[in-house]
């Protein structure tokens, strides 16, 4: 294990603090629950992006932007919405500092208040809506399939980085349509857009489902989400998709001509992924050596390490790499051959086993004579030695089978730490120990609460793929037709 | 000219306003000051951010992302940049509402008041500075390159879409080095990456130069600066590259131990380039029938419109074109055919003429017959008719020409509208025609503040490549060592 990091069974809480700050993610900034992410962190955000939004356009959505901030009055027409996010919401009074005429430094300037508040957007739903009236007429203008990368603020109490802070990245996307089928299509087309990206691109297999009216979006008819598990058993909401119904058409009064020639109010959707999810690729791949990165998102995919005592040899071995590194490169590997003579060899193996990059190529004079190559994968810690020729191919293949086995190992921890559950006192013994639970609900916010209040165990979702089954709620012994997922979550 | 456009010789002002909406580009929000923007607009800047963050990268950079708010306290360190920026931005106080007990709706909740105020960004060097302060212990840390793509408010009275909002985008790149000249060699490097970025993408031709101290950036030791000219003859300054010296350094107490193994403050740059962009490119390109976009950072860069007046004209016609659109994607055009048949292929020509669409084939059933297409070009408003058979070679070579284009009329209007002027009574007089005027200063800020006052011209930039020669100022006589240029600017 990596020097000084905690172990995951020691303190699974502290081993992710220490990866995040030891390899350079993120750290706390000094306004409180606001997160700096540094530049290692950052580019694994970029590689999210650029995913994502080639994923969006695909699906015939295009970007744009909308204000960062949403009057008061404008959070207000939506009830439960506004209900939702009231109580932590960043809220700016005055548009101008003075200078102190008692002293130092500056103070507000109580002639510069504003007539009425504004809140910076804990999402976007008032702010666009409001736009969107202008927008659309008639039917011809529908639908409109918008998003928006930008920053969030909500006043939490307790944060996390990456899971759980005052400001985070995120996209939103916010659709308007004809018909309510249409509108529950895309709200469903993009579930399967963040499942996809989950899978295949952070190799976080994720339950597609939909939320109970209780855990919904503020606003929502329906909120589909994805769930993953991590390393500790505990649940981790990786995306969300909102069918809106009519609710914030009303509320924006956003009406259009439909064929029929007859008015009607719009139907909405929106849907979103932030910054969290770094958390969760974290919390599920890395290990006590510290993180490990799926190659599709990783900065670096490999890297080379020349082993050497003498700036002779380092010049012989780099003259060999040289055109390793230019082929890997040509064939879109992001590569990085790291001569710094500042540092030893060994120094260097833990200091990217600690920031997870997928493979590691080492060369030392003996490879140059033998024509071989050392290569060491993250994942699995294995190591063997290749020949030097071809090993360009031999690494692209490596980078694809990394990328699935992240996924099936994953996948095989939840399969392991899921359990069908059918009796209370087992329920209770389980969700001490972690992991998910399938068990029987009887479709009650009293039941849930209850629930929830005894063992701090939330229903994560209903599954989409969930087999009716009729059985007994697990708690309250009521009729109950499926199964659900309970777990403590993030 | 464009329906109901009025001409840039009747209304500059109302010409550049009426393209902003009528392309699409953006609009005011309900929220005072800030803006929309909306798909079309964000589409160029997601255009201009993807070549600048090649650039950047280039150049060694990395992206990072800081903290939205800025504690009062933060502000007030360096002196001049709290000055700057105290004036004019959004001030967060509290961090909850609450339901009104006397009556409808939120109110603010007093009991949620903050202990420290703070301030939605107007820039980041505070923020950034007090986290390189953690960052920055060696000369080993250093150079430290990082940028950051965000949202930036500043609390202007009289905004103008793009060209001056209260809320825009940005990048900021915030830069410490180890030494004085290493900082101003990065400060001037990218400079140059912007005036290139201006010439070779948006088709700008800029001055190089840097601002008298009187405009210089609050805090910059030196504010290096592209300015470019609108076809009103007004100046717009493009980008700024700042010079900090040690002023954030010492405000921050950011030390590191240099190769002497003595502590030393950092030495530090800041650079930026906004959404204000986009109004340059309209302003500088367009037309009385539109926008006229560069090919480079056109969202679509070639359109096709059948013209037709039967089903089975359009369906001959899209089995014709199908294979010349995949080409051309296949070729890294941006392609669009427009087959929709609610308008009529004039009222098509007229639409993306108004938004700028580089190159337009039309393609109607004699075409078929003859094998041939119509190319019309956007900035020359040209059109010919061309045989279908190596039409995306033609095209190819054709937006490389228009690009091109744009930039030689632009620099051509530039050069005819720049003066050398030796009189103050011919000062007066041509500023009032429009156009830069090159003239001499006698380097004093009581000086350029006269001339403000009598002419609402500033000293746009001292040229980086001014020759040295000996004059007389133009205003107060006294002795001068070089031109540098004056204009009204936006």
């Amino acid at each position: 294990m990596a020097k000084g990091l905690p172990t995951r069974a020691e303190n699974y809480s502290e081993w992710y603090n220490e990866i995040v700050k030891r390899a350079g993610l993120a750290e706390n900034s000094a306004v409180r629950g606001c997160m700096v992410i540094k530049p290692y962190g950052f580019a694994i955000w970029e590689k999210m992006q650029r995913a994502l939004d080639d994923m969006f356009k695909e699906t015939g959505h295009v970007n744009a932007y909308f204000p960062l901030f949403v009057p008061k009055s404008f959070l207000e027409k939506e009830e439960e919405h506004a209900e939702g996010f009231a109580k932590e919401c960043a809220v700016v009074t005055h548009y101008r500092l003075k200078a102190n005429p008692d002293g130092k430094g500056l103070i507000v300037d109580p002639a510069a208040k504003l007539e009425e508040e504004l809140i910076v957007r804990p999402t976007s739903e008032a702010v666009i809506w409001n736009t969107y009236k202008n927008w659309i007429q008639s039917w011809r203008d529908l639908p409109l399939l918008i998003n928006q990368w930008c920053n969030i603020v909500r006043w939490e109490m307790r944060t996390r980085l990456f899971l759980r802070t005052a400001e985070f990245l995120w996209q939103e996307g916010h659709t308007a349509h004809a018909t309510e089928q249409e509108a529950v299509e895309e709200a469903e087309r993009m579930l399967e857009v963040y499942a996809t990206f989950a899978e295949q691109w952070i190799g976080l297999p994720v339950i597609r489902g939909v939320k109970t009216p209780n855990e919904r979006f503020a606003g929502a008819i329906e909120t589909y989400c994805i769930e993953a598990m991590m390393q500790d058993g505990k649940a981790l909401q990786a995306g969300t998709s909102h069918f809106l119904g009519q609710n914030f058409a009303k509320a924006f009064d956003v009406k259009f001509v439909n064929k029929e020639n007859q008015l009607e109010y719009a139907w909405a959707t929106s849907w979103g992924v932030t910054t969290r999810m770094i958390g969760a690729l974290i919390m599920a791949h890395s290990d006590d050596n510290g993180l490990v990165l799926p190659p599709k998102l990783a900065p670096i995919q490999v890297v080379i390490v020349p082993i050497y005592k003498s700036p002779e040899d380092l010049a012989s071995i780099s003259e060999k790499v040289a055109p390793i590194v230019d082929e890997l490169k040509a064939a879109g590997i992001s590569v990085k051959y790291d001569d710094d003579d500042q540092q030893r060899s060994g120094w260097k193996f833990a200091e990217y086993e600690l920031k997870g990059v997928p493979v590691r190529l080492g060369v030392g004079m003996r490879d140059l004579e033998a024509g071989t190559v050392e290569v060491a994968r993250r994942d699995t810690l294995s190591k063997e030695s290749r020949p030097l020729e071809g090993i360009v191919d031999h690494v692209n293949g490596l980078l694809d089978e990394i990328q699935a086995n992240i996924y099936k190992k994953a996948l095989a921890f939840r399969e392991e730490n899921t359990f069908r559950v059918d009796t209370w006192d087992e329920f209770k013994e389980q969700i001490e120990k972690g992991g998910f639970i399938s068990a029987h609900w009887d479709g009650t916010a009293e039941t849930e609460e209850a629930v929830k209040n005894e063992t701090k165990a939330t229903i994560r979702c209903i599954p989409l793929n969930a087999a009716a089954e009729a059985g007994k709620d697990v708690y309250s012994g009521k009729e109950s037709a499926r199964r659900v997922i309970f777990a403590r979550a993030y």
